[in-house]
């Protein structure tokens, strides 16, 4: 059965001295080990969700598990678990860890810091035989990227119930192989690396997801850890603004109906409504399609979308609702239609997860503020399995999906340690 | 030598004569005749310059030649004429047409127009039997649209010196095929059609094109036709605002330098900056890309183009120095570089021919106000040749370049007796 861990007021000694003993250059020789498997000129990273190089690195993962105490696993999903016992054989493990596949031009942190931190931590352990309660299992969560199968974040998402596996074996990538063959043909090969079969929907004592922030606050800040408290809710919406392709030279301002100006006022007005003082609504419009784009023709008609981010429904809500009123009215004249392409709640995160890192972060002396997650992570769907929680470390100019994704060392190190010092925390939890 | 015609207080009554005989039925059914070539299903017009079906409708055009008591005539750039001889032997000859080539996806009266326009002359003068001093001679200029050899209006500006021939026979098309090739076939078929050969440079005593407004000016003020005084300028720029990619998600409003609200603020200045009480100005931003173009990505980069139109360089200039210093500024903390992609002065057409056809318009009692061309058009060469005038009819819509093309028979045959009586009054001019 499930056993939550129980959560003292203050951090047992084995959490900070496991915390200490994460070894900082073995977790930084590992990153430049990972970012061997699908390494680009540029030199950042391609390893799209179970092609040659992820079941590689998969392989890879798995090898490790012998010198850090642990056991290799693989579920039917393809989420790769080394797993160290715990001293009681009834508790559920404490899940750490994120994913291994990247974008096709990505980066050698996001995903992979969140793994290897974990495996920082199983040495940790390792080293200084600290025994916990609950198992403590590294977990790498297979297609979170959702690059060659749409949508991604796959296999924390059948591992946690989200979806079905049945329904994610037919996703199939643009050669029209489908997840179902690629995940056979890494099951395979996990097998044959001696992997024990996990359940989809194994109990789990708790989550915690180390990543890179993809944002510039910490980095700002001057801070090497921070600790999130939830996922913020995001709504996507496209615009068509329909106005009458005329000739640029010949049709005078007062018969224009031109759709790229009623667009840029539309945008204007919509930017407006999204400005908080507070700076925590995010509002982009990515894309902007003119047709029919020529220089000397009036815009006929302009798609563009709008990306809006908030911590509160509430408050997406009244934002939405604000612009269904602008789409309402003509902009230079052009009728406008709006739509919603996709609409995801905020996520809050497990408070005593959450306490767990605040806590663990104060003892360690690692000033970790309290912050929203911008983008979408496996731990989302963790949350409706199991007390989850997140922490994040800097990334150089909040640069990701990107070869020039850069952290710091000691980043990197103070992130592995908190994780530790937490991860050690609710693994010893009291039954 | 050339002798420039003189031009009377009053309109000849020959002119008003032969304005009169001008057939609008024999006009319509010409236009329907010609839309034949080159048919496309939705009714518009496929006929790209010196293509099978250009070339059949210039075989057709010179075997209405004898019927209208003219000769057949081609010249190297596959220019067509149909030649009425003068009664004085020394006399150029007033030139009087068009072009027949259209867009891929046109319509039946860009260009066509002004050639039947000079057909329906030449047959009324037939049918009258009045004689003039100038030979009157319709002309269809070779590859006005320039779809299939660009840059267009070859043939007038070869006629008219403006461009060598060497150089555009040169023109490829994107099969591989040149305008030399193309055009030398077309002289093989004009020749077994009995044209004369015609030298490029020949001189003119004047040239009047007949064209669709391609604009609404005219038909909004309810008249039928319009005497052009010239073409104005205009200017094409390039704006690239330079941004910093960002996660939608993740990068509060205070760390971005988005590309797309940078461009957008930049354009509502621009536009504020070419607001003209008297709507003369026109700013038109036809095309605007966006880089990378995601949903979730902060823009990176935007590149927009601005066609600029105005009648009056002064005006022209004054804009364009104040676009330079917006483009000096940072919009949304982005810096804008601006680049010149073409710059065309306007033109002054010849102020006899302009006066000759509002003189006309009176006399006919055709209202016809006196407009700029916002299009470039074969005029604005041969304006460089010889006096050059041109008159407008109206097109529904103020639409061109498009099936949907369309113009009334009563605003056909206006355009028709306007043209004739400028004409017969300009070849009438005593030496």
């Amino acid at each position: 059965m499930t056993t939550k861990p129980e959560h003292s007021a203050g951090l047992d000694e084995r959490a900070r001295t496991v915390a200490r003993a994460v070894d900082g250059d073995a977790l930084w020789q590992d990153l430049e080990t990972l970012a061997g498997f699908g390494p680009r000129s540029d030199g950042g990273v391609c390893r799209l969700a179970l092609d040659d190089n992820d079941i590689a690195a998969r392989e890879w993962l798995a090898a490790q598990a012998t010198a850090l105490g642990a056991e290799p696993g693989v579920d039917a999903a393809g989420n790769v678990f080394l797993c160290r016992p715990g001293s009681d054989p009834e508790a559920a493990p404490v899940l750490i860890g994120s994913h291994l596949d990247s974008q096709p031009t990505g980066g050698r942190y996001d995903g992979s810091y969140g793994v290897l931190a974990g495996v920082a931590v199983l040495r940790a352990l390792a080293n200084t035989g600290v025994q916990t309660r609950h198992p403590v299992a590294v977990v790498s969560w297979t297609n979170e990227e959702g690059v060659r199968f749409a949508p991604g974040t796959s296999g924390a998402a059948c591992f946690a119930g989200a979806r079905t596996l049945e329904a994610t074996r037919e996703l199939s990538d643009s050669d029209g192989v489908t997840f179902g063959e690629a995940v056979d043909a890494c099951l395979e090969r996990m097998d044959r690396a001696g992997a024990q079969r996990w359940l989809l929907g194994t109990p789990a004592a708790a989550f915690v997801e180390p990543h890179i922030e993809q944002g510039p606050i910490l980095e700002r800040g001057g801070h090497s850890t921070g600790v999130v408290s939830g996922v913020q809710g995001s709504r996507w919406f496209r615009f068509r603004v329909q106005g009458l392709a005329a000739h640029a030279g010949t049709t005078p301002r007062a018969a224009r109906r031109d759709a790229l100006e009623g667009a840029c006022t539309l945008i204007a007005e919509l930017r407006a409504t999204c400005h908080d003082s507070s700076d925590q609504l995010r509002f982009t419009v990515g894309r902007l399609d003119v047709t029919p784009g020529a220089i000397n023709t009036v815009p006929e008609a302009v798609v563009f979308t709008v990306d809006l981010r908030h911590p509160e429904t509430p408050t997406l809500d009244a934002i939405e609702q604000d612009m269904r009123s602008l789409a309402h009215a003509e902009w230079a004249g052009c009728p406008v239609v709006m739509e919603t392409i996709s609409s995801l709640d905020p996520v809050a995160f497990d408070g005593a997860v959450t306490s767990a890192l605040a806590q663990a972060g104060e003892s360690l002396g690692l000033a970790s503020p309290e912050m929203i997650s911008g983008a979408f992570h496996d731990a989302v769907h963790l949350a409706g399995h199991c007390p989850t929680g997140m922490l994040f470390i800097p990334c150089k100019d909040g640069v990701s999906h990107h070869p020039d994704e850069s952290i710091e060392p000691r980043d990197a190190l103070a992130g592995a340690r908190l994780l530790a010092a937490t991860a050690v925390h609710l693994a010893l939890g009291q039954r």
